[in-house]
């Protein structure tokens, strides 16, 4: 295990006010965070991973010990909020209780317990003339995130980069800087506390939009910056960021209803895909059914998700007479809450138009009984996940056994769907010779 | 094998003007032709491999038999670009012959012979639920290339971004536009020939900046942007592009010869690493020599780099008093030439701080007979390769048995060292269940 600080600075501009005493982050600008963060991730980066798990278990205990200080500030943080005139919604993301701190801390002990993905040989072959050529996972670097409301972002975001590696520059919104603050504040007398260098976790602290679009832009210093938030944060981030970026994005989701369902299992399937929990990403927001089963399924379907909002085609309608009419906007539309929009389909063709026409590229499920029209919907649908009679809410870092995520990214680039630990790595060439060169 | 225009397209306002007949690129506005290759993407991406093969070697015959024309249209753009007043290196990239014709069309035969990366089960797992997991290779979509003078790049791209299942959208220096649309033309032929489509392949004939923009902005249509050309490119991308890209950037390499090398070994590779081909991103910048071996290993490596100009650090004058003095930018820059820069460090330590303050991140080499040294430098050293005992020219996809490379990403998120085929890759998650759904 290595610590301590690190010297000389990467570049001829740094190494001012970088790497001091824990708790030191308020009033640092933030180039020189990002700098301060840089240092600190080469000495994570070849911490032992023993090293990383014990400044991660120090978390966690320091989470429960010091819950009634989180609570506090969390409690000034929500004040603010209300007075400012957020919505219950968003009051109910900011807020934290005992159980949620709990959460975090239980959070950090499963990071800590997964196993280390650094170091792990991907590959390795040799050359006719002699060269061994391997591929090593390794660190990114520093990982940027950018988040809104939630502060538990801050400890699972930090456990998880810490976890494979890295540093972490956070960003969370103002309206938790001062929960924010002080979690941070504790992870970094945690790292110190361990031997490793309390500048593995910054916390931009100037939450102005100048200041996250200089975030955005610490090219050489952010290898990764993972936005987590809305449209207007992604756009933001597409518009603006010149660092290397994985997009969190929208989940328009459909179920597809064969001609040859179980209508049965398609029944469950949608009613766990649309209310088990609608107003996240993997809830489905649109159903498509074949024709030749509509009128034996959405008149039980619809049955079965009251409670939800439909609105239909002209297909749809001549079978359900008192939904409403779907507009394009309304296919194009993640809900995130109890509204499906409803299409009747007359070929898996028609499905998977209509979901590279609408969806996002996230999950798309097919209900089936005929192998061709599983191989057609799994080869031809272009999402991070496609799945076949099962929930589209199986698509989650937990459920697919990945363990913690960080996201889900709906780009194709570096991570696909669910992002874990190895999508928190990157790869390094590692050649062995004797001699060699080319001629 | 899958053949034929596609409907209908992906969006509302896509389908006018896309999938007609080869050769009818002309005038067609970016994002057209962008939705062209994208609803193209989706027929060659469930094409069989041999389809894919087939058409890439009737663009190799193609090539060959229509040499004449292709020169024709070459030679046009060059007399334009020299009356413009194009210097003698940028001509030369420009210029094609019948031997780098006939390179070409090798380039794409031995593309075609390469093992097909789409379909590959990368890993899978079944959850205790039952659900089977499977994560699959499958093509991109449609890769994005934007490149400067060199029109073998143009059927080398194409070819690469085919054989992983991808169309492309190509956009070339305005300079070299007669020949690759001679090129592409060609290319769409032999698409429609072979039963895919024509989209497949699209060049943009607008290659005004604001056009350029237009393509590194076409959000939904590129899923990879490749910029190939240099410093005023790449910062054009990072600026503009909002579509996910890899940047090919600069080689700045640095070869470091420690305490304990072999003094032979090293005179070889430093040779070899600087002077076998300078004008590549994988030949050295730097020369880094540990203080014990300074006396003995600066004279002898001096006389055999002769017809390198050397600039160096106190240290390295001391020994080589008719060596210039290096400065800060001599070690910041790639020469892509024949001049060194040169510094005298006294640790290991000492080379690896060196070498991340000034390096890009691409290929950076020790000569060593110490383990602790190859381990030290392999596991601390954050670039895209680390070579021990070899010259940094065998950082390339051909030479380390990947095949043709379609650039060397010196960023870490996706790919990291030279990009072949996998790299025009992603994964997608594939779920089997039997009807699970989520308690």
């Amino acid at each position: 295990m290595s610590s301590g600080p690190v010297t000389p600075p990467d570049r001829p501009d740094a190494g001012r006010g970088a790497a001091g005493p824990a708790g030191d982050v308020v009033g640092r600008p933030v180039g020189s965070l990002g700098q301060a963060a840089r240092m600190a991730s080469r000495v994570v980066a070849r911490a032992s991973s023993a090293a990383r798990d014990a400044a991660i278990g120090w978390w966690a205990d320091a989470l429960e010990r010091n819950v009634d200080q989180i609570l506090e500030a969390n409690r000034l943080d929500v004040a603010r909020a209300a007075g400012a005139g957020m919505d219950v919604t968003g009051l109910d993301r900011l807020r934290l209780d005992e159980d949620r701190v709990a959460g975090m801390a239980t959070g950090l002990r499963r990071v800590a317990a997964m196993a280390d993905p650094v170091g792990e040989v991907v590959d390795g072959w040799v050359r006719p003339n002699g060269l061994q050529v391997t591929r090593v996972r390794v660190p990114l670097g520093v990982i940027g995130v950018i988040y809104e409301n939630r502060p538990n972002v801050t400890s699972d975001a930090a456990g998880l980069s810490l976890k494979a590696g890295n540093a972490t520059m956070l960003r969370g919104s103002g309206s938790a800087i001062g929960t924010n603050s002080a979690i941070v504040a504790l992870l970094r007398d945690g790292l110190a506390a361990t031997g490793l260098p309390a500048d593995a976790v910054v916390l931009l602290e100037d939450t102005s939009h100048r200041a996250a679009v200089e975030f955005m832009q610490l090219q050489g210093i952010v290898d990764c910056l993972i936005p987590r938030g809305g449209h207007e944060l992604v756009d933001s981030v597409r518009t603006h960021a010149t660092v290397p970026y994985v997009i969190d994005g929208d989940g328009n989701c459909h179920l597809y209803v064969d001609a040859s369902a179980d209508l049965d299992q398609a029944e469950e399937i949608a009613a766990n895909a649309k209310m088990q929990r609608p107003g996240v990403c993997n809830s489905i927001e649109t159903l498509l059914v074949h024709d030749a089963v509509a009128d034996a399924f959405l008149p039980r379907v619809a049955r079965r998700l009251a409670g939800v909002t439909l609105v239909g085609d002209e297909g749809t309608r001549r079978r359900l007479p008192d939904v409403g009419e779907a507009t394009e906007e309304d296919y194009a539309t993640e809900f995130l809450g109890m509204r499906l929009a409803v299409a009747v389909v007359d070929s898996l063709d028609a499905a998977v138009d209509h979901i590279h026409r609408y969806g996002s590229g996230h999950s798309e499920a097919i209900v089936t009984r005929d192998l061709t029209a599983a191989d057609a919907f799994t080869s031809r649908v272009d999402a991070a996940a496609v799945v076949v009679n099962a929930s589209t809410r199986f698509v989650d870092g937990e459920e697919l056994g990945l363990g913690a995520e960080i996201g889900i990214s709906t780009q194709k680039l570096h991570a696909r769907g669910p992002m874990g630990l190895r999508e928190l790595t990157c790869i390094r060439y590692v050649l062995h010779g004797n001699g060699q060169v080319r001629t």
